[in-house]
């Protein structure tokens, strides 16, 4: 029986291994050698799969992306309110573990002002996390001062804000979601 | 008559220099040549004041928090909600050269992930700016569902995001501004 190779399967396990050495070693650390090495493969299938350091951390970007999307579309159960907490909390690290993996999403943010293509991908994930934000919000624009497009935004900035923060070590992953919550309740009983 | 030689002004020269390295061209291009040429003094000069790249960055570190507390400090005669709009939207760039003004404060904030003095520098910054928000806040904690210091981690966080979004030219720093005053409002006004 010929053995069946799953190509999108080959290019992830790879893409995995860019997040990981700009995980355990940042940005600059990615290059064909480190990344088939946290990947356990051999460059030349690295080199099969993606033909340059740009390739892989666009393709990284993406998959770092799709994993965030996929863990708001699985939130789509929860009551309101805790659906736009999660949303809003998926940034913010309470362990270690996070920790890196919020570093690793500020990584793609700066290498977007250098890449027009990362750029893009970040951009487009804000978008819809602004849309997503704006369906969840439970108010009335009429009667308050701020639109529900302006308090997304505000909502964004502090998520971001706090997410940076705690990867800090400024404050704890709990203080943070906390806040997030109270911000929450803050600005839907606000009334103009 | 002897040449008078102000050791401080001198100093102040190549620190400068530093910050005007790492607003063209980014941290990693901070070196005794490029900060000479920088501050159009000569490399001799340079290593007479400063010793390592660690202790020029520190030192550039603390003049930026430096010029960013007396900015603070002459905002003094302002009316109150005006003088806390004023501190929560400094970080917010309005224009190309305060965007880099922006890029070299995270640049220091993520050299303190690296070196613990530039750490210390930046904690107290925060510290310092955390405290100045709470004692600019107008707000009765009895009546309300958030106290002075969650209210001021909020606000802050979300300059610290907007911010970061208008130097990623996401959003405008007249939005991004504006934002703050609302938010302010909004939080002031709620009760609980």
């Amino acid at each position: 029986m010929p053995r069946h190779v799953d190509h999108d399967e080959r290019r992830e396990e790879i893409v995995l291994g860019v997040i990981a050495v700009m995980a355990e070693q940042g940005f600059a650390a990615v290059s064909l050698r480190s990344v088939a090495q946290a990947a356990g493969v051999s460059m030349g299938r690295v080199q099969h799969y993606f033909s340059s350091k740009v390739e892989l951390i666009q393709n990284a970007c993406k998959l770092f992306i799709q994993r965030a999307t996929a863990q708001h579309v699985e939130s789509g159960n929860l009551p309101r309110q805790e659906r736009l907490e999660a949303l809003l909390t998926m940034g913010i690290p309470g362990s270690a573990d996070e920790r890196i993996g919020t570093a690793v999403w500020y990584e793609f943010v700066t290498a977007g002002t250098k890449d027009d293509t990362i750029a893009d991908l970040v951009a487009a994930a804000w978008r819809d996390r602004h849309d997503n934000i704006v369906a969840l919000l439970d108010i009335d624009d009429d009667r308050r001062s701020l639109t529900a497009a302006e308090m997304a935004k505000l909502l964004a900035a502090t998520s971001d804000g706090l997410a940076i923060a705690a990867m800090l070590g400024r404050i704890s992953g709990e203080d943070a979601r906390s806040l997030v919550a109270k911000q929450i309740n803050a600005l839907e009983a606000e009334t103009a």
